[in-house]
């Protein structure tokens, strides 16, 4: 039986993967599929894919810093990201500079840092990324600017395929999970 | 990478497109993708998409004033428009009487009102708005009438792609989000 | 602009449809996509439509009964029933004995009464029924023996292109739906 | 009307079915659709479908035992399992281990325990087990490996037909779901 094709990505794409050190996730419409379930009380949910999660894992046990960074202020996006172990920063008004300081502190280089994203808002900080990344559903502009593109859409293994192509740039190997988190 | 083809406008609706100062979106259907979803307790939520807050926000900073128009009593829909700083009017029995006090309390034109919608219950408010617009899978009836019909659907989008529109129509560049809310 | 293709019903059909006056649904996977979310605290909510609500509406409005049918406890059918004005049935265990009963009850022949149903505990009760019909996504065993079949997907408007079925066999029109509840 | 396709199991593949007395399904992706709705408070959902759980119900009803094996905690799994009457182990951090543990409880033999499941967490046992099933938005490993492949996603009947599989290779009828959960 045949899995799903994914179409296998360039030398430049791999050079620029193999050198990323710390890795940001836009999160409404990146990590989720950009709905906002909103209640009558005012409570706001959104939805997190366990492929992404187990993704995140693994690029983290193979050494890469992983950060989620939204402009939105969401405690579900806290909740998840200390459910996979990783740092959330929400309602981060510029995510460029946010992100330029986080890799100074870190000690980094900017080809050292990846962003996937998926609107306008994230456009500036994956102009200044060393590799940048969107969703299949991400807005247009998006599209057109990031280097890679995922098959599936935000919220829906798009964030998973990314980490498959960092891992794969290593030389990681993804196929033992063992306990890792979803 | 190439982004997402959408079909360019045709000038006649670009011109009409430019005339617009209030943009009024229906909720149930256009703004989310119709689903009502119910608690045992009787809670009721529904699903907004960020793309669809980005668009509206980039528009309000255009100058376009926007407002939600429901006959649903939906606390949802109040906190939604009041995060995205737009007004929203519920349990609007008569839209298109309504929408005409709004248009003549703020001085406009008829030709200078678009409304957004995708049901029989938007045909009357459609059919008097200068333009009409609806989202991919709105009913039949609806999408035969409209003026501009959005290649996504209802709560995915489909109302980023109308102030896409207008914003295009405007001269105005939404490639700088700025700090704009989603 | 065009609207979204639906063949047209064969004659034969329509004569079924012009007499019912007992329209029963199914719930979840016919009126809904299926999906219960559980919560951790054992809350179950499902997701009804507008778009069906409205051709529910509009249903009753002309002249014909309406039922929620199903076999689940579910107090969220209950309250969309409420919501729309018809009357739910939960926690039936036969449904062909129950309609059977729901039927005399209202002094119907059974080529009055119209089921729609997604699964193998709807057979019997559409095998019963005068005009039997399911959701594109119903079972395979269902869209064999129904007697029609919707081109959406159940709680995405399956109901509502049954209910536009029903409402052209008596000529009634479905344009002006006036203050109709969704 | 015609149903869906449904490609026709090969000899081997039905042979391998007839001899499952033991069915074992992961939670989140496979009885899912792998979201996780996360709320502000730091509430849990996640979305069992009907189809599935009808499925179920008519695989125990035949014979057949069935168990939810999971590694994440998960109270959702807990009471959709107490919903259907069958177990849910949850918290599972070593699946194939866990299930070698159940399968020698039960006195069966590896060919009579089926798995499945849609992400590397999943291979070991899978690897392991007689029959190994997954959805068609399963992982691609996941789809390499596994004996054989819904047409359907996790979540939305993909559990439901590989319980027809294994009703069907048993040579039990499913047409007559009688009073059976869903």
């Amino acid at each position: 039986m045949h899995a799903q094709p994914r179409p296998a990505p360039d030398p430049g794409l791999l050079a620029r993967a193999a050198r990323i050190r710390l890795a940001c996730f836009d999160v409404d419409g990146t990590l989720t599929d950009g709905r906002l379930y909103i209640g009558a009380d005012g409570s706001e949910s959104k939805a997190f894919h366990v492929h992404d999660g187990l993704g995140i894992s693994l690029l983290r046990r193979a050494g890469v810093q992983v950060a989620f960074i939204t402009a939105r202020t969401s405690p579900a996006a806290e909740i998840r990201a200390r459910d996979l172990g990783v740092e959330a920063h929400t309602g981060v008004k510029d995510k460029r500079a946010f992100v330029e300081t986080l890799r100074e502190r870190l000690g980094l280089e900017a080809a050292e840092v990846a962003f996937m994203g998926d609107d306008l808002t994230d456009l500036a900080v994956m102009a200044a990324a060393g590799l940048s990344a969107a969703p299949a559903d991400a807005q247009p502009a998006i599209l057109e600017q990031a280097h890679w593109r995922a098959s599936r859409r935000g919220g829906a293994g798009a964030a998973r395929e990314f980490c498959d192509l960092l891992l794969a740039a290593r030389g990681a190997m993804s196929s033992d999970a063992g306990e890792a988190r979803q």
